[in-house]
């Protein structure tokens, strides 16, 4: 049993987003706390820009939590850059105990697990979680030059720039933390690195089975199953497989690289992707859902691609990993 | 209060350290398991060795503790290398619950204090926990070409060709994990990337303040109190900085990165590090010192420098971290 029930179930007492200028060009851009328009956050570079994400993400998720940096018992952050640099610079303000992540998209799912687990056992009251991505540090970081304009493939994915943030905490009003159940890694032997969202698919498919095979519940018990973030190609290859297995994903599921732009008008190929995704979707647009009422109870399921471009260069396949999260208005729901 | 007591101390039943060339020739030699004088471990690139090296340790660990792979409810891991590929090629082979960490050199702390407080609450069982270096991979990503042979500053460290592994549970005959202390991050401004002792060390001095202010215990309280990896300078500095602050280290304070190498004849100017370093020391010399009873009670406190070469290129300070864990052979000694 790799799923775990939560019998003191943490709840999201803060959540903000940060974002960049296509995020707030997209069809969420309401539900984000802030952007900036040149994506750099008053910092001369893209690397500082992004950790100035982070810390204005999880400030924003205090103040809405009314709490400050020193209530935190841990925060747990981390993002896409080469020694996941982006958490450290951004999180080091705070002076709190920190456990640095690399789950690559997956990040955001990965801190909200340990968080739930630690608060929910009582050994810790209140945690920060924070990811972050931005397109400027990963283009030129895993692809070319950004000066060198490169173009995309249409199976690949645009990184988001973006940052989320939640608190959590053992008091609440919710949404609830409920069940995590903590992926596994899942390589199937892709290796096109245009096509993370097919190498990442696997590894949703396995969470969402292994859930569902547990709990006995149906993809239509929740009003969204969410993944993070497999784009066009993963949405497609997760919706056949779940299919083939016998759940029926059809009306109920959709992926927030997906959901971060639109596809008609802003031309992102395949979606978004990176940490920031899925972070700034779950605690910008969904927790807003949340706290119109307009949903009650879901499955977050966010997937990472483990490889880096030295792996890949080395002819390594792409392994993938999908964390997920069940998050829900209610304590006591079954 | 940042000190974690666990209630129902978890114990290490299984501990594994595999080792490069230089660390096999060293002092500890003895009290490693596996060594490989062509660095290599049967692949044909050094990141692949250091995966493999990975998987080496875990399974030695696992055979020690006389468990399976699907035994374990969740593997911590992490490395020094872009997007922690070390560790998700490393640990992919074991199928069981992946949570990827980068701490830096405190890496193998984070995962044992991680899967201490999930252990000793009663979330999980049994938790694996590997971190790895490798000389060839770190040097030639943060440093130079191999073939270059770039020379190394009097007050550089080597990073080690080593992995160590953990198998912690909530049952067994110990040692145990009877107390954590998560570090913060300290940043004091320090640039110089040949001199991450220095880095380090304030983070290691306030980790260190903080246990004796919260406990009220004394260095001569323990058997041994052992940073990793500050290497020389480092030590120094963490020593004069205990002395001002009223507590006296002498005799029975050591460093991971100072007991790797023989300083006489194997010329490692300041010492060892990387994420194997303290993983290797801990995982294969400490472990056989606890089992002979040399050894009663001991704090390892582990250091992580978070900062990447493009962050120290754009001009920032190296931030530090340490994590404390404290290891003793009973589990109810004060």
């Amino acid at each position: 049993m790799s799923l775990k029930i939560l019998k003191s179930p943490p709840s999201v007492i803060g959540y903000a987003a940060v974002v960049g200028r296509r995020e707030h060009e997209g069809p969420l851009s309401d539900d984000f706390d802030l952007h900036d328009m040149t994506e750099k956050f008053g910092t001369d570079t893209w690397e500082k820009a992004e950790s100035e994400m982070q810390r204005l993400a999880m400030n924003l998720a205090m103040a809405k939590a009314k709490i400050n940096g020193g209530d935190l018992d841990a925060i747990f952050a981390g993002d896409l850059m080469n020694q996941c640099v982006g958490s450290s610079y951004g999180a080091e303000c705070f002076g709190r105990p920190f456990f640095g992540l690399y789950g690559a998209c997956s990040t955001f799912a990965e801190g909200s697990i340990l968080s739930s687990l630690l608060i929910g056992n009582g050994t810790f009251s209140k945690c920060g979680v924070i990811a972050s991505s931005h397109f400027c540090t990963a283009e030129r970081q895993f692809r070319y030059p950004l000066e060198y304009g490169g173009q995309r493939a249409p199976t690949a994915q645009r990184t988001a720039t973006a940052a989320g943030a939640f608190v959590l905490a053992e008091k609440g009003e919710g949404p609830f933390v409920r069940e995590v159940l903590p992926g596994t890694i899942v390589d199937m032997g892709i290796t096109d690195i245009n096509n993370m969202g097919a190498a990442m698919a696997p590894a949703a498919y396995d969470t969402l089975k292994k859930y569902f095979e547990e709990t006995g519940k149906a993809p239509d018990d929740f009003d969204l199953i969410l993944t993070g973030d497999l784009g066009k190609e993963g949405h497609a290859i997760v919706s056949d497989f779940m299919k083939s297995a016998g759940y029926n994903m059809n009306g109920v599921y959709n992926d927030c690289g997906l959901m971060l732009y639109n596809a008609q008008i802003q031309d992102m190929h395949a979606g978004g992707s990176g940490c920031g995704c899925s972070a700034s979707v779950i605690a910008g647009h969904i927790m807003k859902r949340f706290e119109k009422g307009y949903i009650h109870d879901i499955l977050y399921v966010a997937t990472g691609a483990l490889m880096s471009p030295a792996s890949i260069q080395q002819g390594r396949s792409i392994p993938g990993i999908a964390h997920l999260v069940r998050i829900c208005d209610s304590r006591s729901k079954e």
